[in-house]
């Protein structure tokens, strides 16, 4: 019985070149060589090329600031806590299923969903898992942060329209110079959906732009 | 110190409706409402609509099939392994950036790339890992699974170009009926640059279609 799918991934099955196309155009649209550091919802950055995205004001505890930064492992404590907001859309699990290949009927066939043990389509578990990571690689640590390892627990679906706050917590910092941090997903009801931690090695340098 | 970044998440940026349009129309166009089940790379869905996925030939152990299906708990044996191949490409890092929100500039921007550790632009971390709730959800044990827990070490970067193979063997039946995977990605070297295990509730019911 062993490696009996092997062969599926490999299956040659008809071009069509007209969406082959529109997918090129997609991935050429977004220009996203010089990005602004910062966590924003990918809805936003689909609305800021460079130049506006430098000029965004951000937010830090009320704060207007005019410049973006990580945070390098000397300025980290124990206890700091970076959170990310988004609401689940159908874009976002077609794109999840354009961007993974994971079709799983349970996310993007809302006739089987219904007779599936949610009753409805459900988020990829690796959207959440995806999220973790921006926080890690955009705000917090940030720019320059390397990914060592993440654990996820997938404890409750994730839903269209459901409001999910990524919430990233400095747990420890080793004797190695690496940082544990805990990972959780809530929904708006208050429930943890994902649960989890990581570890990464925090940046050294910092990184602050205006 | 504590949640210093919080309001980061919910800065303000102008929007720009023709980039959200046109984000619009990518998710509009890939109409995955009705996909096959089988693991195909993501290039292959934007090729395949519902008829030409329909008829499609899926090879399993060398032989020609016309139907898909996933693994039941009973079907599934220790040992048992499916695999999947994908060529990480800039189009790649640029949907999982749009997807995630993930910018940061060690994945998209090219320039940053070359003076950080890995001297090029390296892929997410994420993207395997998306890439291994791909071979649980669509093909091993495949729909009707329920994804439950994700362990991932990166433990080499992923450049553009390179040729991954994911592989998910089943490694532990356990007694309340869930099947424990080990999940690895190896580049085309043979180098292991993701390892971990994925815990599933594997299904019950049998899917099969032509």
């Amino acid at each position: 019985m062993k490696a009996l799918q092997v062969d599926r991934a490999r299956s040659a099955i008809p071009v069509r070149p007209d969406l082959q196309r529109s997918a090129m155009r997609i991935a050429a649209g977004f220009a996203l060589t010089k990005p602004a550091f910062g966590t924003v919802p990918s809805d936003q950055i689909l609305e800021c090329p460079r130049r506006i995205r430098r000029n965004a004001q951000q937010t830090i505890s009320g704060i207007q600031m005019e410049f973006i930064e990580n945070r390098t492992f000397d300025e980290i404590n124990v206890g700091d806590t970076a959170l990310l907001e988004r609401t689940l859309t159908e874009q976002d699990i077609r794109l999840f299923a354009v961007m993974s290949g994971d079709i799983n009927p349970a996310h993007v066939d809302p006739e089987y969903a219904m007779s599936s043990r949610f009753r409805e389509v459900i988020g990829h578990g690796m959207w959440s898992g995806a999220l973790i990571s921006t926080v890690l690689g955009t705000v917090f640590p940030g720019p320059g942060t390397i990914y060592l390892g993440q654990n996820l627990r997938f404890r409750r679906p994730v839903k269209v329209g459901d409001t999910i706050t990524v919430k990233v917590t400095a747990k420890e910092k080793t004797e190695k110079g690496n940082v544990v941090l805990d990972t959780e997903c809530v929904n708006q009801d208050g429930e943890v959906v994902v649960s989890g931690s990581a570890e990464v090695i925090a940046p050294t340098e910092k990184v602050r732009r205006p």
